[in-house]
């Protein structure tokens, strides 16, 4: 029986249901943020991260650093772009603005390449972008949050790899890493950025990436030095490579009470096969998609390909708003989002479908949720028809 | 009886021993951060901050962030100054060379104004400066958690009103906030930017802050947007200001839990006049005072005006190294911390004596750890002569 107190589940997009043992790690006692038990707790979390990224090349480097996801976009931003430099933002929603705002907040020039709602930018119209202009990075969402819609990174990293080597290829994996295959050194990825509270499984509060080590050189060899301090890996370099060195180390306090949970859900995570937890999300998902057919709804991201697996984006029935449907959802013990794309905010949910809430067997989240949303909508319809 | 698990006394100067409530909030389920009960919380928390700032003027905006105390800095560096903007940074030890380092980052332009270690910038040293140039910001350190010296705020801002108006007075209050008097709208401070894991008493991983009218204003005219992206308040303030009006609001994902658990705490706190927690962590450290004086030990900050009320960092006898020193007291159950200012590292230790570990009477931990030093210093000494 879980240990938290009776409460709806959540499946949202991120934060996610947590583990019972993840939760308790976050009532931990307080430690030294550079005494030697902490120290190595924090130093095995970055080493799990390979194993979760699914690199072995001893250059990729890890970090774990006090913020929001977005804090990852500052990384890139000020790490690996300079100002005056030109990037090429993949748009599939929502985050690609913000990730837009966030490099011209660093004086980088981010050029758009947008899809319609629901859909991603193709492949030739990216090659065709790339050998317009000369990128220092080309930044892609794995799945965007407000969409569902899912983008193909090996393909991608190929077709980089053929027209403009040079350019970096980044990941925005917020909302993927954990549920989403990544496979970091086979398909030659130069950073991702994630955060802890989707697919990761672990409170909100740390930002976590993983950079490849032609990155690193791309960042030691910047003309100028990075333009923020916080999000500086000047900074934090030398700290995560002593810490997972086993050798205390300090710039700013980390926290360990989140790391400790960290620590407890990369553990349980990379106690199976990755492959393994890639596949159960996608056939929950697979599930999930074909009861939201069946209710005759549409999603954001039709055409299949184009489909996250941690999350499905949801058409509400003409005339229904999420307002009316979600205390109804709530009603019934599950709590959905919103909409978050701007221009069609107020028809759509999101339902997110990812960590204990799909690989724990003895919760009944999912099957809890698609009977609340079934019924929700007969009862809204229903009502309306009077 | 507590219910956390037996550990050392953690007595370094942040993170600080947790009250037990304070702990189990942070194991709070899963909630959505855009969800009625959540955004209460947040809300509840943001307005106690003004209680604990002692700010009654509408106009002055808490901040609470995911982040380090660190985040802190590039706020102010990003939101209050401009590129090419000169600041005098007041230094008292390792903190004001990193903020000075901050501040560079993002173009602006530090003059620190140093002191003898141990000692403070005096006030006719600071009013010659501030006579010499324009200075955006003018920033000191509160208690600089190196050393242990505490600056005297209302004496320093009663200067600055008198000799450059203009200039808006910024406090690191990281190892202050909680044990320090500051009287944020007496004193007509500007900024103040501190952290959760010290004084405050919720586990690290929260940058707060809390910013006058004046500054906001100062804010809103820039001539330039800020340069930041994560610590911009362009992006954070209507955020802010939403969730104390208990509207949901989204720029980036906040950490539920420890929100939660800084909601605790400041209740606890709040619960009393702030006037009466100053006077026991006075108290606690002048009886730590004391006893490291009867045990013929000196302090880096000898004059008593210059000593910290929330730590005292601790010459240990010539030839002694914290290496040496730091395990003996962890064999008799207390955490301090080694030597952080970089000049004399090998030559002192620190012991934090905040938060719990002085106000719960409950709690045996100054006692213990004035016992476990005299015991420790002793067995050393005792070694040393054989």
């Amino acid at each position: 029986m879980s240990s938290q107190a009776p409460h709806p589940a959540l499946l949202i997009p991120g934060p996610i249901e947590f583990d019972d043992e993840v939760l308790q790690s976050m009532s931990h006692y307080s430690e030294s943020h550079v005494g030697m038990p902490f120290v190595k707790c924090f130093g095995e979390t970055l080493t799990m991260l390979r194993t979760l990224f699914q690199t072995s090349d001893p250059a990729s480097q890890p970090f774990v650093v006090s913020g929001s996801g977005t804090l990852g976009w500052d990384m890139v931003a000020s790490n690996l772009s300079e100002p005056g430099d030109d990037v090429l933002v993949l748009h599939t929603g929502y985050f690609a603005d913000s990730f837009a705002d966030c490099f011209e907040a660093y004086g980088v020039k981010p050029t758009q390449l947008k899809a319609p709602i629901g859909d991603r930018p193709q492949l030739d119209e990216i090659e065709k972008a790339l050998k317009e202009k000369k990128y220092k990075l080309i930044t892609v969402t794995h799945t965007d949050t407000s969409t569902g819609v899912l983008s193909e990174i090996e393909s991608l990293s190929k077709l980089v790899q053929r027209v403009s080597p040079e350019t970096l290829l980044i990941v925005d994996g917020v909302c993927s890493v954990g549920c989403e295959e990544i496979r970091f050194d086979d398909w030659k990825i130069d950073c991702v950025i994630t955060a802890s509270q989707k697919a990761i499984g672990c409170p909100a509060g740390l930002s976590i990436s993983m950079v490849s080590g032609r990155a690193i050189e791309s960042f030691k060899n910047r003309k100028t030095p990075p333009n923020s301090y916080f999000a500086s890996w000047k900074n934090w370099m030398p700290i995560m490579q002593n810490y997972e060195a086993k050798k205390p180390s300090y710039f700013a306090t980390p926290s360990p009470q989140l790391v400790h949970a960290l620590h407890t859900t990369l553990k349980q995570i990379t106690a199976r096969p990755m492959d393994e937890r890639f596949k159960i999300h996608k056939e929950q998902s697979q599930r999930v998609k074909k009861a939201v057919a069946e209710l005759g709804l549409k999603q954001l991201a039709e055409k299949p390909e184009n489909q996250a697996n941690g999350m499905t984006a949801i058409y509400l029935p003409e005339g229904i708003t999420p307002p009316e449907i979600l205390p109804k959802l709530m009603e019934r013990g599950v709590v959905f989002a919103g909409g978050l794309h701007k221009q069609i905010a107020t028809k759509y949910i999101r339902f997110g479908h990812m960590g204990v809430s799909v690989t724990d067997p003895k919760r009944n989240d999912i099957d809890t949720a698609l009977k609340a949303l079934k019924d929700s909508v007969a009862e809204v319809e229903a009502a309306r028809k009077k």
